[in-house]
């Protein structure tokens, strides 16, 4: 069958021809999977810690949805259920244990396509139950190849949840429609976050250093999220007006992170979750600003599997309503790998289609 | 009567006679005051928010203890207690209408001895009894000049233990011994937090970045904690034989935050209470750390009464078992003005005795 | 205009002329209002603390739904806009300042169409935007007449969320799939818990002590909704199959409360909402097995404006897909008052149409 | 060598010769051990899940603190240490493994002096060091004998500072000395119960159904502890000048539950530790009380090693200063065995001492 392979940490890519082992599981075939930065600095050859499962090659793809063609009796999944595979696979720590890798301890965990384990850029792949997760509705067939970004932002959500029991973090009439929530970063993982914290209730400011495109310009007018480019209004003047109470960085730069810290409200709540910063960091003193405001900055990575059920039942409920699909802006075949390295004008998410 | 006053933001310090108006509330007779790092700032014209109640001179010092002289009728105290000013006063935020003026949420509150209100470096104040804690165990006299900086202290154990309950934070036999917390900083109040995180079950880590006085270690040994320098032993040596769980960086230098991320393990606490970082900074890259790691910063100033109350029965119940006593080395009067600009060998704390 | 009042607390029911004072705010004309076991109560005058807003006689009706006819240059809404009212109205003390008036500490709040205020049940009212919830989706205009009853079940699920943090309350592989859920009563109420906690991807089982309707019966089938009639199936028999990891009593029955402690597993979770038992209590000992099992027992009444709000997104997301318009089960004319009284055969909900 | 002998669950008890095998661990010579409700059921034949460890018959004693005289090479323990020995141990399930098999799921579990365990009611024993705690201050010795039953105490505490995070549950001035706790019970467990929250800065109010004898008053006065004989003053007077903002039932009677859930303050926080109830319940209605009024009712049982450590450290701190040492009313020797079955008066917890 047909695979999407490279050769970490040095990278490339090619479309192989593999031979699928015996392997015992559910077989599904791939129906899309999604291509995210991750995957690109795979194939440049910039991410470290890229390693194959065996030998030299790494199948690349961890941002799937497939559909089930075969069962080895196993009550749990039957041929044509829709489903969406778990990429980070458990160790032995505590939290692993605990059905929480995302929150391992020790870093001896393998993800698929990434590290350790083969990804599903390819025809079809073998997976045990507990690893796949199954879409309801198949109605959103293609919207749940999102699953697995967005399970990144359920986390997220989860640690925002948490943090606003330190204090009563909420309007006085209880809600958060008085909370400002500015998400830094606009590419797919920014634009999900947004819409996510908008169905909360907040008020939501995406924020970027450049003029937006027009499908993210027409995505978050659909959902009525603000926007501002600081090539044209300084942060601080909006900030003057709309607070932020929140913020989540989803670029990776330290000047992001000083703008937040500089910015943020008392009590403010901060979720880092970028890290592929390539602007110069430079000299920051950010300190006082997180001591006397009391700010809570929480790291976020990964999604544990009640993730990726949450961001499959947030497809279903919101996935029309806030207009979802129209984050997928390219359908591609396996064979164009020019998806790895051109970045075509208005492009939010690509996705590959294998059937 | 006599009174430390300062003209801020310009500083200086001098020693003054000043009357006491008529106010009506609990007179009490000042016992001692310590001096901290603040104290010297405001005197140095370094503190930018320093100012006076009204006029242009502010009577110094935040940290005291008294005893009570007269009173109102005042049910609540009685002549001869001792008791301990509260540095804060609400505003009209939430939070301060709350009683956690420490969350203050819109900066309108005053500070006694730092902004806005006159401090207790004098012989005599009057003061409303919601703004006093009262020292049951009057064999804490002197111990209790600590209740100001201790109750930070106990501000940020309120934030640890909320943390905690992230994640099953906790030993595998339930404490915390196996826990390792390093305290940057061996000023009076790395000292304290040390104090507090050892008694309360954890292992920890005093560091510096230079050889520490006899004072210091001596302290530091008398209390099983254990130490740090940081110019004999690198920091990422002494982490891979204890890694570091949770940190609390009480220097405020952006270097120590960068050591703090890059060592600090998966799923760490960190707090924040150091801003006087006099040394410069540089090119940092801390995200990915924080966001790989989930690592949790989060930002701690102030307490509040339930704090002082804490402070207070921690000094009665561990003072005399930890040789809290030592941490003050030099007792000074109020005509020695020197104590604002000189350091002594071996100084941790000082402080001005009035009566 | 047309009202339906009643003299509290004696009861009765009639359809009245009134007339709408010239109040200002924003005039809402009723579309739907829902009639439940309060409103029958206070209709056969066994509601002791039910009250006039002015005079003797009260207005009905807590559960509606409308649509604004007139604003007063309010920009929170227009005309045309889908509005839900909310009930109870905040007092002075600290909870309902912050929002909270659903855990009001000294009872000082009003009730529309209970307690010291007129309800919706009329052809319309005028109403202050802070009590009003926008419906964004018009298509749930009917529907909308359940979020009263249902945003009852988002603040237990707020209090669920909270006490899952005691311990890690969750499988091993991060989800709730394992976890059995007992609701006990299968009226309004108890269905739409049952429709919450299966949608938080728990494995539901509704109990009665009756045969299940078949109304009842295809709501449950239709959502995968186990269900029990103990006069069919013992209780204890089932939990040995399917543990009782948690439960909510809808009944407000004694030997409910007993069954509960009785079954509950170790570490389970209770949530109290019915009071209205109208079976005699006998006598029970349930202290060993809360205390041996470490049970925790939360009462749950009202919510706040954040819980109607998630009502609203959550009959928008899931109204649907979940088939909640077959609770509405009657549609009558506010000239039916035989509503309060009789009970039809396979009822669930009953709504009277205003326009 | 000498123990106190039971045939469980018959019960009956003898001072009999038993020999230590010659397990491998640290030995332990006893030095004191309490003596509970829990030993006298067993001793009566009440306690139907008391079983031998082997055999048939089966030592005495969960409450012990012991000098540690033998040890086999391990380092965390030295001969001469004082320590207290753990008394429930760990069975496989998730929450014994996360080192709390005080939140044991399935009952798996052993404890030692009551069930499939040898007790400490001998001259000797031997014990993994994982078992004990060690008591650093040896002027504690006889205090430490206080542990096990404190430890239950600082788990309790334990939830209810959780509990506390449901809403902002604090004073006005952020401390809790505006909150009145009553606690129900004067046996060991109830004064202990009452000694924690008081120096937590609660008011606290311990409630008894009979007149108090002198050894509870006086420690009751000497704590500033309140009292209520409710056969001389009923508890709703006493609640409508002081109301219960939270209570802790130490009896175990359902009449007590009752007083509870009638009583307590809307938001109220109710700990459930007794099981022991002698009277005859009968005919309660609870449920609308618990609903209304938001009502928290927790059970706790056990406590974990780092309530052990907890508890040692709560007797070194204010052991002294809160006269604990009065709680101990009876030191008898091993032959004394009437200390199963008689009363004294007066009595609060009577020892046996071994050395």
């Amino acid at each position: 069958m047909r695979a999407i392979t490279t050769i970490p940490p040095g990278g490339g890519v090619k479309l192989s021809q593999v031979n699928e082992g015996s392997s015992s599981g559910i077989r599904i075939k791939t129906h899309l999977t999604g291509i995210c930065g991750t995957d690109k600095e795979i194939a440049a050859g910039k991410l470290k810690f890229a390693r194959p499962e065996v030998g030299q090659s790494l199948i690349l793809g961890h941002e799937a949805v497939g559909i089930v063609s075969e069962t080895s009796d196993d009550a749990a999944f039957k041929e044509g259920d829709v489903v969406v595979p778990i990429v980070r696979r458990p160790g032995k720590c505590r939290m692993c244990q605990l059905g929480r890798q995302d929150y391992c301890e020790d870093g001896d965990f393998v993800e698929a396509g990434i590290r350790g384990k083969n990804g599903f850029m390819r025809d079809e792949f073998v997976e045990n139950a507990e690893y796949l997760v199954k879409v309801d509705n198949a109605g959103i067939l293609d919207l749940a190849v999102l699953t697995e970004p967005l399970k990144n932002v359920m986390k997220m959500k989860e640690i925002f949840q948490f943090l606003r029991l330190r204090i009563p973090w909420y309007c006085s009439d209880s809600t958060l429609s008085c909370k400002n929530m500015y998400v830094f970063g606009t590419g797919t993982e920014g634009l999900l976050i947004s819409t996510v914290f908008k169905e909360l209730g907040m008020n939501v400011v995406e924020v970027n250093r450049h003029p937006l495109g027009e499908n993210v310009l027409n995505y978050l007018e659909n959902n009525k999220i603000e926007y501002l480019d600081t090539s044209a209004e300084k942060l601080d003047r909006r900030v003057k007006e709309f607070s932020m109470d929140a913020a989540v960085d989803a670029v990776g730069a330290m000047d992001v992170f000083k703008e937040i810290t500089d910015n943020i409200n008392s009590n403010g709540i901060a979720l880092m979750f970028g890290t592929s910063g390539q602007l110069p960091s430079s000299n920051y003193e950010v300190l006082e600003s997180i001591v006397d405001k009391n700010v809570a900055i929480v790291g976020s990575v990964d999604g544990a599997k009640i993730h990726y059920s949450e961001a499959i039942n947030f497809l279903e409920a919101h996935g029309k309503g806030m207009h979802m699909e129209k984050l997928i802006t390219g359908k591609y075949e396996p064979e164009d790998l020019k998806v790895f390295t051109e970045r075509e004008k208005g492009e939010i998410k690509k996705v590959i289609a294998w059937s």
